[in-house]
């Protein structure tokens, strides 16, 4: 069903997916391109393309299946170049952390009669370092995979190549779970950005108290470097999911901001016991795997 | 130079301790107590202790070196109720996360003439979940010991005990570094007690929005569990923490909730990325071991 795939983007997780893909018996095409030649030529050199794409509009013309593996305005740039070379058949789908934009971005150019077809996905995995060098066929093993299908009328997001890519996902072992866009960004919010933006916040803030005493650090051990391993994630791409996802991530950091203040007023009332209380009631809904 | 040893307080640290000393070829006597039976039975029956203490104040009274290993209040306690029985050449020492209300209690009671000795101590080094089930002999291997000497007339601290007492702790694997009990409270506040009442406040916030939804959170992977983990900690020993730090913590956690605001504030201007860099900075000082 589909023989030839284009990756656009081939840092981690675009390059993640050609190994993953090659690691569970693709043996079609993999065209690869990034903006980046370095990583361009890590792709290659890993095995997660099998070919550089000199011209990625090109190399998506030919592909039945064009993975769209950049930050989100990449990824919306991406759908406007396309839309017009594309055809029907043609199945693109992508890996953006935030999808109401992307899925406003789509609906227009595609899913219609006649246009390409669109599956807007979002695999839950990733690293603070990004990079093919840091891809991993086994990423998105145990992971949450999600798609969120723009219910378009004609609905070629149940084509058989949509299919065929939903059981490529299924091969790779993560576990796939349909939803609504916008629930998507407002869950995302909620258990993936905002988890992201407290830890740059906390790693930041000890950057301006500790930069001069560095060797302090090593002293928190492993509860301070898990709590500042997000730290190290690229603005690059966090620029996009701030502009496209502000309103519910704004939500999520006020929230967090009066839960910090509540607790500093209640450093020696009962209340505290109230929020350990909590805390160690989430752990048990979400266990440590 | 130490041939008998008391553990009062078997759970993690405690028990981890017996665990470690064992392990490394301490072949006196270790009596054991806690106030829970069941940990004192679990301690005795990992090999944590040789043997149960009937009597806290009569096995500490025979001892060489007497470990307080429960929360800060507990120590405190112990403290009083130990030094009208315990003598010169004695050493007592503990494992307590706040350091400044500790020595200001031994103050008197300690370090002088004809008093028994204590060597405050704290190994950074710990579990979000007690217990002496849970206890590991490796706890401490890699980890930075940190000790605050009273400073008295006397330097008790200096006897033939602390310099035992320093060698196992070495032994352990741990790494010791001596400072300031002040200093001490201060530097914790920011690098272990914060991160803790970070996770602990943004797990209560998750458990309000998600407690029915519980089968969403898996979504989150590795980050929220990472920026969870420690919100399985328990009250009993945070609560005795935020009791004696009281003003260090409060003013790390303003810290935050402020820089919390100015990214919210942030969230599409080119600040945004100044964040970002401070905090790829800060993960450059305190790489992943």
């Amino acid at each position: 069903m589909i023989q030839r795939i284009a990756i656009l983007g081939t840092g981690l997780i675009g390059a993640s997916t050609g190994l993953a893909l090659r690691a569970h018996g693709f043996d079609g095409t993999i065209a690869g391109w990034d903006p980046d030649r370095q990583q361009l030529h890590t792709a290659l050199s890993r095995g997660a393309i099998t070919v550089i794409a000199d011209d990625p509009e090109m190399a998506a013309a030919e592909s039945d299946l064009i993975l769209l593996a950049g930050p989100v305005f990449t990824i919306l740039e991406c759908l406007d170049r396309l839309a017009p070379i594309l055809r029907t058949g043609q199945l693109v789908t992508d890996v953006g952390s935030v999808k109401g934009a992307i899925c406003h971005h789509a609906r227009d150019k595609y899913n219609g009669p006649g246009q390409p077809g669109f599956l807007p996905g979002h695999p839950m995995a990733g690293k603070e370092v990004g990079g093919a060098e840091n891809a991993d066929a086994h990423l998105f093993e145990g992971a949450v995979w999600i798609f969120t299908p723009c219910r378009s009328s004609v609905a070629a997001e149940d084509s058989p190549a949509a299919e065929a890519w939903r059981g490529w996902v299924s091969k790779f072992g993560a576990r796939i779970m349909d939803m609504d866009a916008d629930r998507h960004d407002l869950l995302c919010a909620w258990i993936s950005h905002l988890p992201q933006f407290v830890s740059t916040a906390l790693s930041a803030l000890l950057e301006d108290e500790f930069a001069v005493n560095a060797d302090l650090l090593p002293i928190g051990g492993r509860a301070l470097r898990e709590m500042t391993r997000l730290g190290a994630s690229p603005y690059s791409m966090w620029r996009d999911i701030a502009h496209t996802n502000t309103d519910a991530i704004a939500r999520s950091l006020h929230a967090l901001e009066q839960r910090l203040a509540h607790i500093r007023e209640n450093l020696k009332t009962p209340e505290l016991r109230e929020e350990f209380d909590r805390a160690n009631r989430f752990r048990v809904h979400n266990p440590q795997s």
